[in-house]
C-alpha cells in the first residue's frame, strides 16, 4: 500500500528510530483535550459492548451544538469513512473535482467508476478557485467536491461565489459536497459555512471532522451534514454499522464542552501563523494561500522535505498532487516553540 | 436506519432507562483484559496524530502470533470492515452464502450488485452445513461465505467437508472466505480453523475478530488472513487508509499477550456453556447447536425476547435471519452468576 499522505509517524520511526517533530498532519498542536483523555478512559469501562451504530448520543450533542435536527447528522469513522459511505450511496457517473485538493475524493469515486474531470487551480490566482469555475458546472455532473478551505493549500473559496455554486448546483440537480474540515482553524469561520444553507437546499452536503480540532486523529471521528435524511440513512447502509468506536462516540461527546480549548486554539493558531507565514518568507520560502493551521509554499532548495526528515521534522511534500511538483510543501501551523525548531531545522536543510 | 443485530444496549437504556444484561451480542464474560486497558490509555499519548495506516506493529504481533508473514495480514475496524473491503474489491457476481448466517455478507454483496444465492441450512439437520452443500458449488461462482462455528446457531462445519468445500473452490476459481470470528471460543480451534491451506490456496481468505475473544467489540478490531497479498492491496484502496484506530492498534497488540485471559476464557466458556445448555433445556427450550459461546434455541413462548427486555435481559431474537422465524433465539455464555440470572429471567418471562 502507498503512502500518499502526511503523518506517517510511525515510517518515520522505522526508518529513524526516534520520533519526528510531524508537521506533515494539520493537527491542533494543543494535543488531546483532558476531558476528551478522561472520556476515552471512562468509555472503556463499557468497550466491551458494541458501539451505538446510531450514534444517538453522540448526534444528540453535535445537533445542539450546531443547532440542526439530529436526523440531518451522520457520524462517521472520520469524515474520510464519510466520504467513502457518500459516493457509494450515489454511485454518481460524473463528478468534479478541484485540483491540487485532498486525494481522498477522488479515490472514493475511482472506487464506483465514476469518471472524473478535474477543474485546475492555478500558481498565477494563488490557487483559488475563481469565477471560472461556475462554467464547468452543468447538468450532467451527478456530483462536485469543494473542499474550504482547500487541502494543501489553505485558501477559501470567496463566500458569494461559493454562494452562487450552491445555487447553480441546486438547480442543476448536482450533488454539492463541501469539505470544511478545517473550517474550525479559520478566523471568521461563520463566514465560511454553508451550514445555513443545508435546510432549504437537499443537495448539500457538509463534512466536518473532529480529528483536527480536537487533535483526535488517532482515535477517528467525523460526521456529515445534510437536509436530505434518506441519503443519510443509504449512506448508513454502505458498509458496516459500527463503523464508530464507543471510545470515538465518548471522546466526541467531551470534546463539544471543550470551549476554553477551543477559544485557545484559534488565539494560538490565528498568532502563530502569522508568525511562522514570516518566518518562512524570510527563508525565502514563497508561502501562498495559508488561511488555515497549516502554511503552503514553494521552495528553491532541492529535496527539502528528505533533508528535513534528516533534521528530525517531517513536513508534507506536495509532489503528489496532480498539479503540483515536488517544490511545493505544506507545513502544520504548531506551538511557538515547535515552530521555531521547524525554521531551525530548514535553515538547516538549507545549507546541506 | 434499522438495527438487525444484537447488542442495541443504548436502544434499551433508551427505552427503560436502565442498563440491561446483555445476551443479545456474544462478547467474552471475563471483559477487556486489564492489560488490554492499560495499552489504549497508553495510546491516549499519542492520539493525536494519524493511526499507522499499515498496522506495522499490529500487524507484526499478528504474523508472530499466527506463524504467517505479516504481508498476509490486513487488519480492519472490526471484522465488519474487512467483509465490505473485500466485496468492494473483488465486486463479484455471483456468491453463494448459507442461511441463517451473519446478515452483513449479505449486506456487503448487495452493495455491488452482486446475485446471491442461499443455501439453506435445515432443522432436520440441526441447522449443520451437509455434504449437499458441495453439489451448490459450481464454476460460475465468484465468491463463498462461510461462517465457523455458524453465527447464529454455533454448529461447525466437519473438517473433512470443509476441507472438500476448499480443494474444490481452488479448483473452480471461487474465491472461499471463512469467518473464524468465533473460533477462539470453540473446545479445540485448531481442528477448525483452516489457516493451514492458506500458504497453498491463494483463494482462501479468513477473517477474524478481536472484539468477541478480547470484548473490546467497543473498540473495534478484526483481521483478514490471506496468501494472495495483491488482493489484500486492493482491500486497502477500498475504503480510507486510517480505518484502524491507533488505540485498537495498540489494544490488539496488548490482546495478544494476554495468554492468562485466554485460557481463563476457554475454561469458563467450556464450564458456563454446559451449564446453560442444560439450565435452558430444563426450561423446556429446544437447544441445537451452540459449540461456541452462544446457545441456539427454539422456545414455545410467545414474545420471548420483548417478555425479557421487561425482565431487563436482552437476548438475541433471530426472527429476522432468512430460514427462521420469531421462535428462535440466541444468547450468549456468559460468567455463572449472569447465567443464573438468564435463567431467572426466563422463568419470569414464561410465566408472563
Amino acid at each position: 500500500m502507498k503512502l500518499i499522505h502526511g503523518g506517517d509517524v510511525a515510517g518515520y520511526e522505522a526508518e529513524y528510530g526516534a520520533k519526528p517533530l510531524d508537521f506533515s498532519a494539520n493537527i491542533n498542536p494543543l494535543g488531546l483535550p483532558q476531558g476528551v483523555r478522561q472520556a476515552v478512559i471512562g468509555a472503556l469501562d463499557s468497550a466491551d459492548a458494541y458501539p451505538d451504530p446510531l450514534c444517538r448520543k453522540l448526534r444528540q450533542a453535535i445537533a445542539r451544538q450546531e443547532g440542526l435536527p439530529m436526523e440531518q447528522i451522520l457520524c462517521g469513522n472520520g469524515a474520510a469513512d464519510l466520504i467513502f459511505r457518500l459516493v457509494l450511496a450515489l454511485r454518481p457517473k460524473k463528478a468534479l473535482v478541484t485540483a491540487p485538493t485532498f486525494a481522498e475524493y477522488e479515490q472514493a469515486l475511482a472506487l464506483v467508476g465514476c469518471q472524473v474531470q478535474r477543474h485546475m487551480l492555478l500558481e498565477k490566482d494563488d490557487f483559488q478557485l475563481m469565477d471560472r469555475f461556475l462554467q464547468q458546472l452543468h447538468p450532467g455532473l451527478d456530483m462536485v467536491f469543494l473542499c474550504n478551505p482547500n487541502n494543501p493549500t489553505g485558501q477559501v473559496i470567496r463566500p458569494a461565489l461559493l454562494d452562487e455554486i450552491g445555487e447553480r448546483c441546486g438547480k442543476m440537480g448536482i450533488r454539492l459536497v463541501v469539505d470544511e474540515c478545517f473550517q474550525s482553524f479559520l478566523d471568521q469561520p461563520d463566514r465560511h459555512t454553508m451550514k445555513g444553507k443545508l435546510e432549504k437546499d437537499p443537495m448539500l452536503f457538509l463534512l466536518r471532522a473532529f480529528t483536527k480540532f480536537y487533535a483526535m486523529a488517532g482515535i477517528r471521528l467525523g460526521y456529515g451534514l445534510c437536509a436530505d435524511t434518506q441519503l443519510l440513512e443509504q449512506m448508513a447502509q454502505c458498509g458496516q454499522p459500527w463503523g464508530v468506536s464507543s471510545l470515538a462516540q465518548a471522546a466526541g461527546i467531551a470534546a463539544l464542552q471543550e470551549k476554553e480549548y477551543a477559544q485557545k486554539t484559534r488565539v494560538l493558531i490565528a498568532k502563530e501563523r502569522g508568525w511562522l507565514r514570516q518566518a518562512l518568507a524570510e527563508q525565502k520560502q514563497r508561502v501562498v494561500g495559508g488561511k488555515a493551521n497549516y502554511l503552503f509554499f514553494q521552495t528553491d532548495t532541492p529535496e527539502l522535505g528528505q533533508k528535513m526528515r534528516r533534521c528530525g521534522v517531517m513536513i508534507r511534500c506536495c509532489g503528489n498532487y496532480p498539479g503540483l511538483d515536488d517544490s511545493w510543501y505544506r507545513v502544520a501551523v504548531r506551538s511557538h516553540p515547535e515552530n521555531l525548531r521547524l525554521i531551525e531545522a530548514l535553515k538547516q536543510a538549507r545549507s546541506m
